[in-house]
């Protein structure tokens, strides 16, 4: 590592957070390009099909200061730069073509068909080759596509918003909204993550939610998410906001598979991260079968008694389920509490 | 205000929260005594029956410069000096007899018998008065005693570890704790303000707890609470803990009477502030009552689906209870959410 080297990363991973919830099912990554202390050009992979980040910087790089500029330059990517080709052409290609003198890389791939194989590519060339710097932040931000890539499943994210007592619900003629406004918009940052919205039938019953992606945080390009109904019964009404607006075709209705067997289909679809907005029969059985990777949950400063519970115990196992706390911050009046896997 | 007043307050608000947990049915005072910027002593309220904040603080002062040092000085107080004798003599004649030359408190006095007494009492000998300095601070200070004081029932801080779908237990086999080490240490300073602690005949029947102050942080001259038990069959073990520890003769059982019943008993045995430590049928008919004035409810990173709920739906009102949150910290793995009242 060389001073700077962290700073250059830093923001390299700036740039990769640009597309977060527009990749799938491509992995985040930001690039700049720097010679001399100096920045060249940055970029970042905008969508599935488009050019990588470093070519994107590479070009960025060449068009504010010429081809010449970039030669003997150092390019600083948050993931190892691919060394094959597949929609677009073998990055380490794009590097060693560029004449770059150094590359510097944060999180190793995790595709188990590049690992690895981009500092032998570029060594061969006579570049030189740092990696793992900013390693851990380089990897939560391709997390997702990390277990996606290695398990064929996608990262799942449940979140629900309860009262103090676990309910997920009011009682009754108290009005739909547990969370404050601030919770909710908060919230919706996880539906600009999603590639799809997943719910139970009784949500679609009860609350009939548009699962959609609105408001003034979401990115150009993001494509609103597959929005998923799990059902039993087989009992939706017909007239719901899912089934009749704009977007639904992006509406699938799955009923009586398992949770990890409409998970696997969703991967096949390109769906790279999931999230799970209830109601209780949904999360008992995703938390019972150990399937969730992060759960946010929005407190409410309520006691509700009776309503719906978190965890609807019909569906969920004999024993607890152990998460381990990231977070807890205020949200409007609520406690948002942001979790993951032990371990 | 002058310059230094708030810096000098904060000093005192320190001395007065030294008497923490010790001084029921009396609040929690601090004092200083100040002259040409120096300070010359300091003192606190100790416990009932024992000078005052202020006599402590002249006493301090004039043991270590003189009297002649006192006279012409400044008292700063937390709470407005008392202007009737009862088990001590009035404040004001103490601050009169050493003749400062300027008093300055922070809470007005909300015992009805002596509010803004002192003001026209020092004035009349031509003592300049400054009130309101810190008063937010200092008034939280003896929130529990101006509850007592006006209202004749005690201050009511609920506590409860939970999982967060709102459980009191984990499903059989899996060991007692839900919460960390630390989330149970730290909950011991609950036990140290409290001078009782209320518990359910259930609570007692499962968990046998010892409900006593102890450990590292437990203050010199720290008294055991009461510990009251509230049972409506009147079933409870004989050799349970409570009923057969060094400190039995501060166990009381409360059978069928309401939970306001009980807390205006327990505040005419100079009870200023109770701790309910559940379990879930009484936090409910706390709640439900409208009688809680503080909760701490700590959330460890567990789904129990099974297990006693925080609240218990046949003890529970058939609306839900709004708090307000104050604040959520990471205690261990868990999180404690501190709530308070609206408005």
């Amino acid at each position: 590592m060389k001073p700077g080297d962290e700073e250059w990363m830093g923001l390299a991973l700036e740039e990769a957070r640009r597309g977060i919830g527009l990749t799938s099912p491509n992995p985040n990554v930001g690039a700049v390009v720097v010679k001399d202390g100096v920045l060249l050009g940055k970029g970042w992979h905008r969508r599935a099909g488009g050019p990588h980040a470093e070519v994107e910087a590479l070009r960025a790089a060449e068009a504010a200061h010429g081809a010449a500029a970039v030669r003997g330059a150092t390019v600083y990517v948050t993931l190892e730069p691919c060394s094959t080709s597949g929609r677009t052409p073998a990055c380490t290609g794009g590097l060693i073509g560029a004449g770059v003198g150094r590359v510097v890389w944060g999180a190793d791939d995790p595709n188990p068909r590049h690992a690895g194989r981009a500092g032998e590519v570029l060594g061969a060339e006579g570049i030189e080759v740092t990696r793992g710097v900013l390693a851990e932040a380089c990897g939560e931000v391709i997390a997702a596509f990390a277990k996606f890539i290695t398990t064929g499943l996608p990262w799942v994210v449940a979140k629900a918003g309860i009262s103090l007592d676990g309910k997920l619900t009011r009682p009754s003629g108290e009005g739909q909204w547990l969370t404050s406004e601030e919770s909710r918009a908060d919230a919706m940052q996880l539906r600009v993550r999603a590639d799809a919205i997943v719910v139970g039938a009784e949500t679609v019953r009860v609350d009939d939610p548009a699962l959609t992606v609105r408001g003034g945080g979401v990115p150009e390009g993001k494509e609103q998410p597959w929005r998923v109904v799990l059902t039993n019964s087989g009992r939706l009404p017909e007239g719901a906001r899912i089934f009749t607006d704009e977007w639904r075709e992006r509406t699938l209705v799955r009923r009586g598979e398992t949770m990890e067997a409409v998970l696997r289909e969703l991967a096949g679809r390109g769906v790279v991260t999931v999230l799970v907005e209830g109601g209780g029969v949904v999360h008992a059985q995703l938390f019972a079968a150990g399937l969730v990777d992060e759960a946010w949950i929005y407190v409410a400063p309520l006691l509700c008694g009776a309503g719906r519970p978190l965890i609807a115990l019909e569906a969920f196992g004999a024993g607890s389920c152990r998460l381990v706390t990231r977070d807890a911050v205020l949200t409007g009046g609520d406690v948002r509490i942001r979790l993951g896997r032990p371990g």
